[in-house]
């Protein structure tokens, strides 16, 4: 065998630059089947992706209401007024919270009001209580005048009816549910959780619970990227271990195929086996590999392939490999396919941090180096709102073999060093993402 | 009745700065109880926190290992190896993956190993599979020297038996329970949830699954409420709705105070009834209040009590008040009852971006703006790894009464003018804080 054809069978051809590997990928997902849909409770809908547009069945509020405490008033009768010339208001009535106002203030009168109350016939503002002093006789002093609409949310300020509150593919959030609440959907149509087969391969790989006898070690992946699944609102569905062993493998991967939504692998590569991953997407996926081999450091033999409308990804066996090629493509991948109608597919940087040391890199890869971040300084009421590059933490490199899980463990993010630069100097400021 | 009293009784004194109620929070936190723990399966163990240090059982890996596909060989069989001169090994063996080397290659011989493989005896590295040529009769030419160690992982390199892997306090994360999953480790002892009960308060709220009867308002503090406790890992228990009545209200918080870890409750402060929940938290808990009113906009009216063992937060009525209340004293409190050690006292940002339009503020007090923030450019393999201000996104203000809860759903993200800030201008870099 020549060596040309042994690296071939391994898929040490030239790695595909990363930024082409996500437009092969983002071009390939791009008819990818909506995923169906189904109708759940408001209080189970917490990071869900809402599959409709959303619309407004009635105005918020439906009826003015004070946002204080105070007096409703007619603003016309607080022109003026100051602590030197006060205006004076009779009060002869109040607004009882949960009522409707019963009767309304005449010219030169006003009804005492608490926050929430609902606004009486002829009034226009509320003038807060710390504006008026208390006098005899039931007449009140306003020192501050209050303009028309002061102090009171009108019907619909809040949302008007048949407004677009939230577009389908929008991930509910705490704020959006009571938002929801309040308008009485007690009922939403969300994404169906998709379900995502995972597979271990490798003959030397044992299930978790096992003592591995000699030779073998405990399967890390499928754990850490069951988890990674969990995390983005997947269905994580473990299908076990097959060894280095191609009829096997056909067979899981097959069922994979016909329940899933999303399959992942991890290993399935070595020189012992050729390349069972390959030789197996090959024979069982159509359109099939769309590409071996990434131009990125760790995770650079990832698989990337599609059965219909099953994208399918062949992740390294090295734990640290897989997390990498995890992030950079089943996680955008993951995202579309749960209902996110634009996922980024560019990570979504946690902050940014100053580099500790310098790092090299070859030009052409992009490399992913996980690094611990110092904890930015924490004085309350002091948020480094407006701030230069002096007050960012610190980011520590932690360097290790990819085979290493607890390298990942030890650090608390991904910084990355894009193809076109051959390295990152200590101090310069980077990007982080979370692990 | 004075201006005065009138005042005091609505928790209208001069409010706390920010800073001070944080400190006050913190003191009467610092003797909380430890949360108690429980025992779960790895598998469940996303996100919960670990409730004492983890010791490695185990060296990991155990033996030594190929991280890399080629061929095991002493080290100094290869030196000075090159394309001109390349070293001649005799390729005498395979290692077969999870399976013990079977012999050992001799000086000047080497076994074929793929990656993950064991290391025979007597070998010290591996020369990767690109740096060879096949040559005839089973004669490997090696075209570059490995060093001592090179391409293998040693006995530990990953996990050294008896190594803290990670602390009690520690927040568990997909790659954490993957290499948990390598040392076996199949159950853990973690923090057990904490229960937070939840009441909100007033006479014009009715539950979101009712029609509203004139002058009546859905319940959109209990859902928010709710949503935010389940996102940071807590136990919603939602107690209900109660009206401004005292003795309904101290029932209900009286069986909260004895059943959870933490209560919350919304609205309770209005002229109609005086402060409601002053008044029954002044009777029911010991020590009682710590602090009423803070120097926030919009949160001001927020109640910080304790009474034993259990905060009790009294959150403002108007949703977005209430969220931002949540925001800068529940998330801490409830951070450290899950079992957090070292809760963010300030918020983490979640990135940086450009302020669209300059906001003024009153010294001396914080405000929590909402903001949109556009999405940074999407271009892959061109992270802002190395950026100035020019490439951050854009934050623009959401304005709107805090009574609009849809205010906070058409934003993504907090800013905060810190108090002694009297303002931020338009162009200013602010860290913003997700919602």
């Amino acid at each position: 065998m020549t060596e040309r054809t042994t690296l071939d069978m391994l898929g040490r051809r030239d790695a595909t630059p990363l930024a082409a590997a996500l437009t092969v990928l983002r071009d390939s997902l791009a008819n990818a089947a909506p995923p169906a849909d189904e109708e759940i409770e408001l209080a189970a809908a917490l990071e869900r992706y809402l599959a409709a547009d959303l619309y407004a069945p009635q105005d918020l509020p439906n009826h003015p209401r004070s946002v204080m405490d105070g007096y409703a008033v007619r603003a016309a009768d607080t022109y003026g007024a100051s602590s030197q010339l006060p205006a004076y208001l009779k009060v002869s009535g109040e607004v009882r919270m949960g009522e409707m106002p019963t009767g309304a203030p005449a010219v030169g009168e006003c009804f005492r009001i608490a926050t929430g109350g609902l606004l009486p016939a002829g009034c226009d503002a509320v003038v807060m209580l710390e504006h008026t002093v208390a006098g005899t006789g039931g007449l009140l002093e306003v020192v501050k005048p209050v303009a028309a609409g002061g102090n009171v949310i009108a019907c619909g300020d809040d949302v008007r009816v048949r407004e677009l509150l939230l577009p389908a593919g929008h991930r509910l959030r705490p704020c959006d549910l009571g938002l929801l609440a309040g308008l009485g959907l007690a009922r939403l149509t969300v994404y169906r959780r998709p379900l995502v087969g995972i597979i271990s391969t490798g003959d030397e790989i044992v299930p978790p619970e096992q003592t591995p006898p000699p030779g073998k070690i405990r399967d890390m992946n499928m754990q850490t990227i069951a988890a990674l699944v969990t995390e983005q609102g997947g269905q994580a569905q473990r299908l076990g271990i097959v060894g280095d062993d191609e009829p096997a493998f056909s067979r899981l991967l097959e069922q994979a195929l016909a329940q899933c939504d999303l399959v992942l692998f991890s290993g399935g590569s070595s020189v012992g086996v050729g390349d069972l991953g390959e030789r197996v997407l090959k024979r069982l996926t159509e359109p099939g590999i769309l590409l071996h081999g990434v131009a990125i450091k760790p995770g650079k033999p990832v698989i990337i392939a599609r059965h219909g409308r099953v994208p399918v990804f062949g992740l390294p066996g090295h734990p640290v490999s897989a997390a990498a090629a995890y992030a950079l493509f089943v996680r955008p991948t993951l995202e579309l396919l749960a209902g996110h109608h634009q996922p980024a597919w560019h990570p979504r940087p946690a902050g940014r941090a100053i580099l500790e040391r310098s790092l090299n890199s070859a030009a052409g890869r992009t490399d992913l180096i996980p690094v611990m971040i110092s904890e930015a300084r924490d004085t309350p009421d002091q948020p480094p709102t407006v701030a230069g590059d002096d007050c960012l933490p610190r980011a520590t490199p932690v360097l290790g073999k990819s085979s290493a899980l607890s390298t990942l463990v030890r650090a608390r993010a991904w910084i990355m060093i894009a193809a076109h630069q051959q390295g990152l100097a200590a101090g310069s400021p980077v990007d982080y993402y979370l692990i």
